[in-house]
């Protein structure tokens, strides 16, 4: 019997299918790529060419039309077994597109201008032929994530972007960068905005200079824009500068919860490689491999973080899905998505914490062959204590955050 | 918005309402038994007359049908939150209903005599009729669950039971105690089974010694019988002794579940508790409730935890429900009912564990008020801390046993 | 072989050893006071008698001598062993008259007032004749340590004193209250101040209300102050309000690690408790007590933890001895204090959160039997909460205390 | 002010200011041997040259005569701070000559033949002189401690010894291997013995194949002994196999300490890193570096672990220092080197699992820049994980030991 994460939806089986396919393919070179800190750029190509990457995309747009947060969150779950690297890369890109995707689900009203539908239905159309690969540039230096200081300046037919950002995962492959940006408001407190900023823009580069503890094969390199010219329709505002409003809410908590669902992935890795390992060394012993209570005790730990971490992120995908979806989110008031915030963020602690445990007894159960290179799991090691720093919120903010939410703080500008 | 665990049937509806009435009901003496180490039989007088009592005895004979386990732990989740004590009795006489009626949905062939057909239904006509509680008489002292003392000697028409029994919870208000015993069978390997000793048998003394650190108004204390005469059909073999057979896994694997429902409504009443004096506090004062760093972190990690904890109970009692229903259990191969056991145990540590945890930091986030015995989070910190020790498993035993299973060990005779 | 803590001081060896008799005295009427709620007057009547109330006070005026702050933190911590409530009202008994011993030392013109030094003398040969028990009334409601709203208005020839103070541990014996009080210093900053206010002062009500989860013996109810005379000499300025100055961070943080000593016994004590317990159940049985893993285990974690805590308490009380004595604390720059105080709140946080966790698994380790009232781990594991709470600093604030010592922040008006 | 460990012997202060000196050179290259896998064989020639490899000689063999086990830990402690693999290595090099040297200070009849006390003389002398450098091979693959299967078969005037040693920490530098051996005993329970076999010896392969998560630079790879003759002064009976003897005791407890004051340097040196990083940062920005509630916290957190970690160093240091010193162990029974080797695992355990969390900590405080290759601290994350590897006892084992010698068990032939 199994208890892992599965699909909820038809078009979630066949993401899942492509995940599980994708994740043995990718698997059997993730360590190489790790030890030679290699962008896997035949990982994205096959992804692309499979149509993984455009399984958020609409059916009509020539998508696999995955609608469900669930299967977002499972499909990158079990990619993540494979390859944690590419899995958070291919979260962030799937999630962008699920997230455009549902813009274009909104009454055409609250969408506004004309151009700005016709942009986001291109963007898909490209994506779905796998012309497309995004890449979330949200992270500065010495900033937090709704404060940036890269620079939108409107000028004439859309804006003139000049930024820096960091752990831009995925940019080697990018071909267009999601970027928050500042617009200016005068003497008012300034405008957050989300850019979409095509790659051969002039003014572009990617520094790709990741070089990091784990995560080695995610490209989260810096990303220069000097004076990039973007045209209007793809900017989109997000709401005062500082804050998490409700324009930028569901994205930002679909996209941690889907993350959530790879460390989940990379701990259920570590688990099966140590349980596999000692079944085996049982097979080549006289004794059982639960005969010394150290290791079973810790086994038995393991197990169940994750069924902690499953469930957890499963039954909070179901309730994004049930509040969020169809079209929703503007009917979705601040303090309730809020409240929703918060249940993601508990599960992204519970999740991430404990898939660092779960990591390191496996090493501990491993004896010391966990700790060799040519072991695996001190690639998992490395590879799962990144999620500790991802964004919305890190280790340092998330319970504070959560706290406040359950406390009646009023959030609005504070953030 | 609200998160806490909901029905999932109609009749799970109905026993939900009355369990927060009840809850409400309870939770206004609930103090005073414990100060007083009261067993509140008026609890279990109204329990009798609203029906809660009879929630998981069928419909057609009297009961208000509730068959999903989910149901059965919401109910007894939003009980446990008025008063923790008198929940976990309600789990366990629930519990031993929602089994009974379950062996009534089985094929009459597996059943066997029909005097034992026909005295299922009459007890369970008269739990729907409140003439019934049921105490579960397990623990005895030196042993381990599967392997009682307590002897069922047969004889003519039945067996003489004699034995200890301890933390038998409930036994105040019992009318019939589920007591499990050893019955001897010649040179071969005794067999553990399952007796129904109604409280006016002869030889049954209910010592109502029970004096603990928490848990006071829950009437655990010894029961003694001393040469019972029970009838045969009220003794129901549970395969040999020392193993967790697959006679016996479904019913322990839903009471270990159920009662973990009831320390999650602990841990969700004593984060509701000081949320409210928190924000009381600050209606009171200048500043809002949030200001202190150490306070919200904690407030914080306490949603986590709930949320996991929600969670992974819920999604376990689903699993259940899925495998062990409708009438199914004897073709759930024995090494599957272990796979789900080990579920149960693992939402079961982490529920207990977390529950802890929740009470412990609402005992700091309240400063040194809820050290005070007039704070009923003193009560609940007291309560809360009897998850731990229950069977099977207790917290020394879980993770070897969840981590037993995963290692792939034969369970059948060694437990 | 025996690790714990020893005297390092001739005079500590005789307080040691009295300590010792009157934790095995004490230790057989422990429980009965927790269960009625009784102030136990005969163990500080025994204590008067045999000069243990008097160990702090020099030699010259009739006391036992003893300076050093290690082996005023080893008799508590004996004493705690057999009697939690009783230790942590001696040690602040103790330490109040450590610390007017000390302030004696200082050289004339440090102490201003001649008639401050013959009141001096007077209250510590009082003390060594038997005649003094000091309550630390400190904690007020809604405010901090080092904030109190308990008023010292100047008046003729002294001050009135009018508060309510919480938490006053040992007020039952007491025959004077050193409280912490609040001067007006017209429109400048207030002056924080302490005062000794014998009990006969009218005014004076102690209230004698404690009813808690644990330290139940402790007598620590209020005391109100209604308007209570007292003379100049017994009112001692401490800086300003809100900052902990060089006046008065050696008396905190001696008191607040012979506190530390004192949970450390709590935790010996039950650690010795269910090594006892197992080793008989060992001997009544065939099998050896450290046959079950999870048993073994956890005495073993108990063990690691004794070690740190006795370690770092003794080690820091070292430090203690070796910066502030003798007479030397207002040649130790307030910058030092506070690196000194850093050092003692490291250690309390060790050895209060160890003691509970020591206490927590001695009771897993008990089976079911220590979560009953005839257990005394039951009631051990009341008293060792109690720790958390205590000022300055609680676990809410000790790290962020500790935390912005190490980072170089100006703590001067800050706390 | 500085609270760390400091020398209690002037023979120690040399050792110690030299562990500065080297401790500040080597910490100038870690990072690139590290990342290019390089086993840093400079490093062992400047120790060589300094007579930092010398420092537990005798003097009046040309030694630094350093005696004190503090000592030797806190010189350990220092150089770790700067290189953690140099420091492990430097470690079992000086605790075999620390051994070594004890054993001559035995009285003659205890050390039996003559020309095993030249051959002591010998090499201590050429250690002396930098002409030694010793290398622990103890591990095997799937064999614990004391029951190894590298075979020494008794010959003509020595011993012919086979076998294959992993962990062999220092292997390239090494000129002479400290290998356990079996030696078999006929019908009897065999030997467990320690062999010196001189690099030079034919038959030995130093394989230099470390390739691990950390400890890079230590050079911990396999040795292979193949049919290597070693005369009989350089083998050293050690009591029964899969016994801890009263002969290995002192040495393993010894080792265990030294290498847990390593672990402490690893995290003082995290916790350096990141209070200096954040002052850096604090300096160029307008806030104060404690500002942020979660830095602060986990900052101060980790001060309190040092305090911990150092103090219980210390204590047991002293302890090992009064009960084996001087030439004393063949006095020491049996039942007390278990006593001491509980409190040397307890240290142990302390020290390593808390140097793990302090340097997870200020990863976190550190933001993500901790997580970039660049930051030292990616490579203190990796390091100090080796720490719980190693032998006797892994975390496995280590509490299940201190566990039994608690309670009493009986330890002689079990381990």
């Amino acid at each position: 019997m199994d208890f892992e994460l599965g699909h909820i939806s038809p078009a979630g089986m066949q993401f899942t299918e492509l995940a599980d396919k994708h994740s043995a393919e990718f698997a059997t070179t993730a360590d190489r790529h790790d030890r030679e800190n290699i962008f896997p750029m035949q990982n994205w190509e096959s992804m692309r060419r499979s149509g993984f990457l455009s399984a958020t995309v609409p059916e009509e747009l020539g998508g696999m039309g995955v609608r469900a947060i669930h299967d977002l969150v499972v499909a990158i779950n079990r990619l993540a077994r494979g390859d944690g690297s590419t899995a958070i890369g291919a979260a962030m890109h799937t999630t962008a597109f699920w997230y455009l995707a549902k813009l274009l689900r909104r009454p055409p009203a609250a969408l506004g201008d004309q151009r700005f539908i016709v942009g986001l239905r291109l963007i898909l159309r490209r994506c779905a032929r796998g012309r497309v690969v995004a890449c979330v540039a949200i992270s500065e230096q010495g900033t937090s994530l709704g404060e940036p200081r890269a620079l939108a300046a409107p000028e004439r037919d859309g804006y003139r972007i000049t930024g820096r950002k960091y752990f831009c995962t995925n940019s080697p492959a990018a071909t267009v960068f999601l970027s928050s940006v500042r617009i200016p408001a005068g003497g008012e407190r300034d405008t957050l905005g989300f850019a979409l900023i095509p790659r051969e823009t002039p003014g572009v580069t990617v520094v790709a200079d990741w070089d990091a503890l784990g995560m080695r094969a995610s490209g989260s390199g810096a990303v220069v824009f000097d004076s990039c010219h973007v045209p209007e329709g793809l900017v989109m505002p997000g709401g005062p500068v500082g804050a998490l409003s409700a324009e930028i809410l569901p994205l930002t908590m679909t996209g941690a919860l889907v993350l959530a669902g790879a460390f989940l992935g990379i701990a259920e890795r570590a688990q099966g490689l140590v349980v596999d390992a000692l079944s085996r060394r049982h097979a080549a012993s006289a004794g059982p491999p639960y005969a010394r209570p150290g290791v079973t005790e810790i086994i038995g730990e393991n197990e169940a973080d994750l069924a902690a971490s499953r469930a957890v992120i499963s039954r909070t995908a179901v309730l994004l899905d049930e509040h969020l979806d169809p079209a929703g989110e503007p009917a979705v008031p601040l303090a309730e998505l809020h409240e929703l915030m918060k249940e993601v963020q508990s599960a992204n602690m519970v999740a991430k914490h404990s898939a660092i445990a779960v990591v390191d007894r496996a090493l501990t159960a491993s004896g010391g062959s966990g700790y060799l290179t040519s072991n695996p799991l001190s690639r998992l090691y490395r590879d799962v204590r990144a999620g500790l720093f991802m964004q919305p919120f890190s280790a340092l903010d998330a319970f504070q955050y959560i706290g406040r939410v359950r406390l009646g703080a009023d959030l609005g500008p504070d953030l």
